[in-house]
């Protein structure tokens, strides 16, 4: 056994350890050809794989165990984005060298991500590479005709984002700052994602930057948005910088990770009610019939070149 | 949309072209945060991601066809081993940079494999790195209880493979050989994992040599296995080189990608009457109760140093 086919079986023992849900559909784990999964009953499977590259996706230095988070929150916020429950993942890692200690802190980082979802690491692979990477495919469940697409906004929703925005972006600038956590920690916003489920009509999460990413749900829906630039959720540290300094970092800065949905208003007061207090939102513009993203700043349009800003219409 | 969104877009138009079952259970493919799945009644979920490095699981001057088919094969091949049938892959591709030619070509290999079984690309990702590599994850469906897992194996159960082993080692030693093709385009058995389901006792894919992987047959099923050295399935080729040379090809040579399989006599010669001529199989040897695999040539005990062969027990 080599010294790779030694860390699968390093994987395996840490997820062995780590699964204790009894209700869980995956009948064969890490082991196999491939593993094998129970679907329960009335459930669709929601499937997802994204990469990573050391130096692209994070910065070289970043220490192991945020990179084992990072590229479990990248792909369980996709689950999440989707309004499922996430309850496996599969891990292809490719490393220049076996260093144990590595290793080790990777795994912790990757696992406790996992961890409060209980999601199981079930499949994977691992192999030599000058370049560090890792792609990993993440597995969720959601009720057929539920899961939060793309395509579903309708002008007269309201565009609502979780917590606050850019500050990846800014934490990227400025290594070291008090925002450090959100670039290496991203949250996956499973909780809200599943609690969404058949209240939003739409939703993604922000990986590329809010204004690109809206743009997906309105291309895919055939819609505009209105978005009023002074409602744009911003950290304490977002908002001592000049204000088009922040917008910019709030509406282009990738990484962040959080939720964008549309929802009607009627329904995002009944979800707020229901969820009072659970979940940090912000409303942040609306969905309109005209195609387009249009700024708005105190009822006035606004003009702002947006950096590395593609155009979707 | 920068250069990787765009091959995207062309994996994406090019994977719609490909698709046309009507019995398709993907409800939603590439274009999303994730696909989305509807489980056929009564199936369970077989599941594998395997990644290939550039100058690791294939020389560097590779054509871009073949690589491209490859990907495909090595996935599909993992879900035959479980005697499921493939329905849908994922693809994450790391590219030194954009060439269409290249893209065109790799994608032409890729979907010429899927196509047989009219395996449909769901999603993936697109990213740069200096080196090239991709990881596919194949998904598959096959019936409670039904998968062939390695742990299956039974003191009297034969031991078959199919085809010839060792040609792709051989192809590797020997570039531009008569063999090349077996190194450039394995074939995955999925007809033949399909078809042993509910025959077979154990079975798993050859890809690091068959001593090494019968060995996880041996180990997760706590058998052993007597080998009969003459009985080797020999291409041509390997017939005319020395005898040893031959069998060290076919017993320590990678990335041959046929199956072997434990199965009762009695339920062999069952199958090979149902599925008369369909397939080329060899019986090379018996489980016995005794761990570990010894080799036998002219009914006598035989001795070789297996290269690069670990033991398992």
């Amino acid at each position: 056994m080599n010294e790779f086919a030694l860390i699968q079986q390093y994987f395996k023992h840490t997820a062995l350890a780590a699964s204790n849900d009894p209700a869980s559909s995956v009948v064969l784990g890490i082991g196999d050809d491939a593993a094998l999964i129970q679907p329960p009953a009335g459930q669709q499977l929601v499937i997802t794989s994204d990469t990573l590259v050391a130096g692209r996706h994070f910065p070289v230095d970043t220490v192991a165990h945020a990179i084992g988070w990072k590229a479990a929150a990248v792909n369980l916020s996709d689950i999440a984005a989707m309004g499922a429950r996430p309850f496996a993942v599969l891990m292809a890692i490719s490393l220049p060298e076996v260093d144990q200690d590595w290793l080790a802190q990777f795994s912790h980082g990757f696992f406790a991500c996992c961890a409060p979802e209980q999601v199981q690491l079930i499949g994977g692979d691992t192999t030599q590479s000058s370049v560090l990477s890792m792609t990993v495919t993440a597995l969720g469940w959601v009720e057929p005709g539920k899961a939060i697409r793309r395509d579903g906004a309708k002008p007269g929703d309201l565009i609502v984002v979780s917590n606050t925005l850019g500050d990846a972006a800014y934490a990227l600038q400025h290594p070291g700052s008090e925002l450090q956590e959100r670039l290496d920690y991203p949250q996956p916003r499973n909780l809200l994602g599943m609690a969404l489920n058949g209240y939003a009509h739409s939703m993604l999460d922000i990986s590329d930057g809010l204004a690109q990413d809206l743009g997906h749900i309105l291309t895919a829906s055939r819609v505009g948005a209105a978005l009023h630039l002074e409602q744009l959720p911003l950290s304490a540290t977002l908002q001592q910088l000049p204000r088009e300094q922040a917008w910019q970092l709030a509406l282009t800065g990738g990484d962040d990770y959080e939720l964008c949905f549309t929802i009607a208003p009627e329904r995002f007061k009944q979800f707020c009610q229901h969820y009072a207090g659970q979940f940090q939102l912000q409303v942040i513009g609306q969905i309109i019939a005209s195609p387009g993203l249009t700024l708005w700043y105190q009822q006035q349009p606004y003009t702002m070149n947006l950096q590395g800003y593609q155009h979707f219409d």
